[in-house]
């Protein structure tokens, strides 16, 4: 019971395994496995969408406040992160590695050198159950 | 008891915590207390900047794999979840809402429940170490 | 031949009509009519679409200049001055009024002569503005 | 035999003549020759910047009618092409290649009284392909 919670716990990374699963997978079945078929700039151009919605749901989040539009603006942010990850995984990188470059960057870099390493093993070793 | 290993949103949550921290900060001495003196539309502006330079360093590194593409384009990816963070941080949102908002979507709520729970009371112990 | 030449010379001010007459127009029948039909969401989406698509093709003709690339280069630009046109219909401007402003910021607001032959000098001195 | 009035093409042809003088300027006298040096990423770079800022610009115009946010609005589209023509001259394009885009595709391309009746005509039937 070594490998307990932490792969059950890491959402981003779980959800990479998922998006990572639809490689070559039928594109009439997933959304996915569509935009992995269709190449960079289809997956390039969701990201660029998305930061597109995500702005002007900000705009309307900023202007109005409510919870329509809170709502609404973690949507988008989802989205664009979502399709962040896709782009991640059509280059080869996991959202491990972005975060860890974020961590690195503001001097978390010591306390979670081990952590981030273990996350990286445990994603190595993940098989995607979901 | 041994506290578990950080995952990618432990160290998301940290480092909103950090920009959480900067708002009403002295825009002489820290970027983000700069952005969240600016305002709505130039936090908006640097998320949009950071998508339009993430798409391009993408483009790069899939016409010419290299490790200096790949190591560019984590930065960029960095610079577009960071500046997110940002704009959640100035609309009054968190990662966890974001990421608990992907989790949702895949069908992960129900196993995940009680781990965002946990991940939650966390993030209100969290007294920023950093 | 009352009608003047200017109207029949002036090709994006031709094009603004025909797209604000598809004000109010059938949904089902013209692409334009549909956007308005949207409204200004749908309409600023495609811009921010169209934008980053030129990103991307632009790229691609710097990355390989081939005939192909600057074809789909064309097409993208002419699709990004297309939907801002739209979306100036549907704020109430026109393209006149965009032009106008380059003019006037150039020094060419006078749109005369005089101007372009000024133009001209500082191009020949290289001791413009811009 | 009085000159017809300058089209808009006419001013942005204008216009892009002094973008393609200042290649190989002097980078520290003009903001064009500095975009020329810095090369197609910073270009490109600008063209996602001021489209965000229109989008933006469109939000505020939209949501909140002013003669303040029409103006700041006509700015933004100004940039937006400005910088596209800037990115058009730097691959080798000018605007009239992508105005002759939007002629032909709306069949406008002979620029003839004929074509310009027809879509008189495509206007009033509300048949328009666009």
């Amino acid at each position: 019971m070594s490998e307990p919670s932490a792969s059950t716990l890491d959402v981003l990374l779980r959800l990479a395994a998922v998006i990572e699963s639809r490689k070559g997978g039928d594109p009439d079945k997933s959304y996915v496995a569509r935009l992995f078929h269709k190449g960079t700039d289809a997956i390039l151009k969701k990201v660029g969408e998305e930061a597109t919605e995500t702005i002007m749901a900000a705009k309307d989040a900023a202007a109005q406040p409510s919870p329509e539009h809170t709502k609404a603006l973690v949507g988008e942010f989802a989205d664009l992160w979502f399709h962040s990850m896709v782009a991640m995984a059509h280059l080869g990188l996991s959202p491990a590695d972005v975060v860890g470059e974020l961590a690195r960057r503001e001097g978390l870099s010591g306390l979670e050198e081990f952590a981030l390493r273990k996350i990286q093993t445990r994603q190595a070793d993940d098989r995607g159950a979901i």
